[in-house]
């Protein structure tokens, strides 16, 4: 996104205007869970559309959260992967999974998950 | 949101299905900024249309994270506060901030306002 199309100075409001949206955050994750063909990312048990998916693979490529490799030609086929702005949302998913894990009743917890694990200072 | 209108468990698609869209964040920011009536949260910079702020207030308040209270009759008015399942969203507020303030280019910071700060331990 460029400078002017962003509601407002506020951090929180201009990330909102990035990843604020029900699929994009959910494509993200399955990212961090090495899925990274676009089968892989239209496997997942929110059963995103390949329309949506599509969209948005496009627009985290364009706000550089991510980047494609053509893995295959004829047809071309891409692998997709988190840029070091786009492993920083991290703490994001954390934050949000450890909200749902309090208070939505039937979640399950994933933040035991290795990829939620602080790294040891040194 | 009843269980069965989750997209799935996992609990960060669960929080997103209550709180992921451009607008709900940004009003919970204004909660904990002292903004409390209608006037207050149609105010931000971001400009909220009143169709919106009423439909996410409901929304919000439906879901447990805000209450509302009558300070005035005839007309009725209300000031909405978070309940203890809205406060503990601060964590998500405060990654979205510094993501922000890292990768959006004209950022303000905010992540030294006093309501980010870590209360001591004991």
């Amino acid at each position: 996104m460029r400078s002017k199309e962003f509601r407002s100075r506020c951090p929180i409001a201009g990330s909102l205007d990035i990843i604020g949206d029900k699929w994009t955050l959910v494509i993200i994750r399955d990212l961090f869970r090495d899925r990274h063909t676009f089968g892989d990312l239209a496997a997942s048990p929110e059963k995103i559309t390949t329309n949506i998916l599509t969209d948005r693979l496009r627009w985290l490529e364009e706000n550089g959260i991510i980047k494609k490799r053509a893995y295959q030609t004829k047809p071309t086929r891409y692998t997709y992967a988190l840029t070091e702005k786009g492993e920083d949302l991290k703490p994001v998913l954390k934050a949000l999974a450890l909200w749902g894990e309090r208070h939505i009743e039937r979640a399950v917890k994933v933040t035991d998950n290795p990829v939620f694990q602080e790294k040891p200072s040194n």
